[in-house]
């Protein structure tokens, strides 16, 4: 069974991760978010691609899920002591991913060659496709005004009341090849619990993408378990968009797109709500403490949308 | 009395230390060579300019004499396992200082304005000037061909012979206006014991900066010791374009500029063809092993040209 995966950072690159572990190379391929790629210190840097693929390749801080494993900060505390932005934390073996990608993309080659060579420079075997090689960021629109998604993210630690949302350069972007074929193939699509807002919406706001995968049989796990998002904004999102943060509140966001819906044991009480959405259910434990939890939720996703369709 | 030093890389840095420790701040000020400076992985690199400063901050190498003390690797051991260049040994903390310099250039800062900056965080109270703002790059000509400087000296390893050098853009650059301001009220000039082919000679090629040195009384110290370079291709440099290294030739060098020569006690034999040269001489310790050497040598070139005068 081909699977593709959409997924933004670091829970999305752990059943990413799951996924890779049960099936072969050839069978997967895991699309990633780049809403919230940004230029800082003049570096073209890819957070959600490089946590997947770190992720992937072994090489990822289990402490925190993003960044390197081993990581040391000479470089950035150096910057600092110059006067010199410190506020994104770029570990010195990422600044590594961070100098070269950009070194390339100055010479002209694009961000899915880049990230093809990189991978296998980690060792990485199943293909890792950012969604588009041309430029798309995730825009928040706050109590503040309108802030670029890093700005909001990691300098003003989400602390801004979210109004909304926005992909700048959506309109104008192209899926990658690499993303067109893999859906084409797909016989099914694996959305990871990942922001729906901010990691699988600005995927989905790739033209032509969503119309691709919506006749496919498509899975999403649920990203919030227990009212709470394991990592990151969702669940404040949701409460400062107006809408209490539940496992529901994620399928309502996929009404009409998902078919199978993974959640929770703790949200099983939601589940005949969610079902009423016209989903299947399948209710299992989602929360990846270990790696092991990461290719078992993958096995459990996979058994459900092949038995099920 | 005020001083103006004219430094390149390791040699001139331990002399302008000396000096530094010597003359209060507003007493001494160092002249820079950017011949050297390049463009690599994106990153704006000065390397004379760093390696001074490095050296009076207390921050350099004292094994390399050039990078940073108590340096870390990862970024570029991480650039090469991606099949990135590495060729130019970038230290994670050295990284900083590269980032955050091409980061205030893109932003329209000069060279000189940066480099101020800079040495205000790093508790440099003496100033330290690029020779220009404007580019000046030194060209190796060789017998494969004209290198750029950091292509023929850090990456091949000043391997192929020399035929020449030229220094682009000299004729279009100008000095910058501390480097104009030093030089009216200093009472002498000290040329610091680095390489005169590509460290001083593309300092005195900045437009109007020997004629206004050269009414000064200035002292050159020896970079050529008992017919060796302490550190660097000079003593190859001079050979390869059909000349004997030694005291002399650098004296040669600096005929009708220099008014007093500091030599050492290992070349004495060479004072009296020296003398010849219209100079007065200094024969004394020049090769610096500790701090302590650096100040001395400070210490015996100042009195030497200001008692003599």
């Amino acid at each position: 069974m081909k699977i593709v995966a959409l997924a933004g950072g670091v829970g999305g690159a752990k059943l990413a991760h799951g996924l890779a572990q049960t099936l072969p190379p050839e069978d997967l391929t895991i699309i990633v978010n780049t809403g919230d790629d940004f230029e800082h210190l003049g570096l073209y840097i890819s957070p959600d691609l490089d946590t997947v693929c770190y992720t992937l390749a072994g090489l990822a801080n289990p402490d925190t899920g993003w960044g390197r494993v081993n990581e040391t900060w000479q470089a950035i505390s150096n910057i600092e002591k110059l006067g010199g932005q410190s506020w994104f934390h770029l570990g010195d073996q990422d600044l590594a991913t961070h100098l070269e990608r950009t070194r390339r993309l100055k010479e002209g080659q694009c961000l899915s060659e880049i990230t093809r060579d990189f991978c296998k420079a980690w060792g990485i075997h199943h293909a890792v496709i950012p969604m588009s090689d041309n430029p798309i960021r995730t825009i928040v629109n706050t109590d503040e005004g309108e802030l670029a998604f890093q700005e909001y993210f990691v300098h003003r630690r989400c602390e801004p009341r979210v109004k909304g949302f926005r992909f700048d350069g959506a309109d104008k972007a192209q899926p990658t090849p690499g993303v067109r074929e893999a859906i084409r193939s797909a016989d099914a699509i694996v959305i990871c619990p990942s922001n729906p807002w901010v990691s699988i919406a600005p995927i989905l706001a790739v033209p032509g993408l969503r119309s691709k995968i919506e006749a496919k049989p498509i899975a999403a796990v649920s990203p919030i378990i227990g009212g709470q998002a394991v990592k990151g904004p969702a669940a404040k999102m949701y409460r400062e968009l107006g809408i209490e943060p539940s496992a529901l509140a994620v399928a309502k966001q996929y009404n009409g797109l998902v078919s199978h819906f993974v959640m929770d044991h703790i949200d099983s009480q939601l589940e005949s709500d969610i079902r009423s959405l016209n989903m299947q259910t399948l209710i299992i434990n989602t929360l990846m403490k270990t790696p092991d939890d990461r290719r078992q939720l993958a096995e459990d996703v996979l058994n459900f949308i092949g038995t099920n369709r």
